[in-house]
């Protein structure tokens, strides 16, 4: 029923359409909710909005999110700079330095490939992949990616273009996720961890 | 995770938070692809959120979102002012006007009676609604509100305040919705469609 609203409001269902998995329903419940928000709680988000990719950038060198204009990983001397882990999405950054495990450098592509979106290896700029590990003398690629099918696709062809260089090269471990019961977990993820069962 | 973000990302996690139905999750996941939309759609985004309440701001007479400073219902002199559809929200009044059988006036009480949620009758005006029948010489109330525990609520407030007027007071009715089986259809609702049924 959207071609109803006045033009602003349809303006703004569009932006919220926008987001991922919010569908028209969704984006004007959103958006009937915002025009009712206390008037400088929305202009505040919508400041925020504005400003944002301004104030934090990604980085030229790796695409993380930078805080400050510096870029949090490549400018700290206490990374160790032979080991690279790629990921598909400045978010992922996040999640993996959430583990505290890691403390190498990231390489952010943006996205996976997947064919079917008309995401082809032509988008990812492997040639600026190579080159940083030629000049950071990276030893060691980690690659984080979904365990999709994209995730697999942009693992191989990463793995294609970098094996010839005298790398070590590993992806997350597959497995039962902590805390789950064997009874909820399908099928393909335990014959994935039965096959990479591990000595105990 | 949030607290790992910069403080901008925060920021913008924290109003996305607010929308309905939005938890953690999903805000973080609306904040990491808000901040790779493209530069002009983000600040355009941004402009509307800031603007809109100013540009669009409820009637003061009957709540309805104005166009153009206007309201389309108060001021539009082919409307019937002896019928009165009250509603709980502004979204409420696009849906009753698609189905192009009102042509009558709006009331948004703005939301409807929760005392669990602190909504009590003190926050809807109800002088404020008695005064605008006495003005308009209403002859007829139509009450459109949820069937849900809060629409009945407010159902039988309205109706115990208002029908001491000698007014014809109507509620939108119960029954099944069109196009549905009735082996989906709950127990409630088929006791009272059975119960309304109508001579055919």
């Amino acid at each position: 029923m959207a071609h109803k609203y006045p033009a602003e409001l349809n303006t703004l269902i569009a932006h919220l359409r926008k987001l991922p998995g919010v569908g028209t329903r969704t984006a004007e419940r959103f958006a009937f909710e915002l025009i009712r928000w206390p008037r400088d709680q929305l202009i505040a988000f919508g400041e925020i909005l504005r400003g944002i990719q301004e104030k934090m950038p990604p980085c030229d060198t790796c695409g993380s999110l930078t805080q400050l204009r510096t870029c949090p990983f490549c400018h700290d001397p206490e990374r160790n700079k032979r080991q690279l882990c790629i990921v598909a999405s400045q978010r992922d950054v996040f999640a993996v330095e959430e583990t505290l495990l890691y403390k190498g450098l990231y390489h952010v592509i943006e996205h996976l490939l997947s064919p079917l979106d008309g995401r082809s290896s032509e988008q990812i700029s492997i040639e600026r992949i190579k080159k940083r590990i030629e000049k950071e003398k990276t030893e060691e690629i980690i690659l984080a990616f979904d365990s999709t099918l994209e995730g697999d696709t942009t693992a191989l062809y990463l793995r294609g273009e970098l094996q010839s260089l005298n790398l070590s090269i590993s992806r997350l471990a597959f497995g039962i996720p902590i805390g789950s019961s064997l009874e909820y977990i399908d099928g393909g993820t335990l014959a994935r961890a039965l096959r990479d069962r591990q000595t105990f």
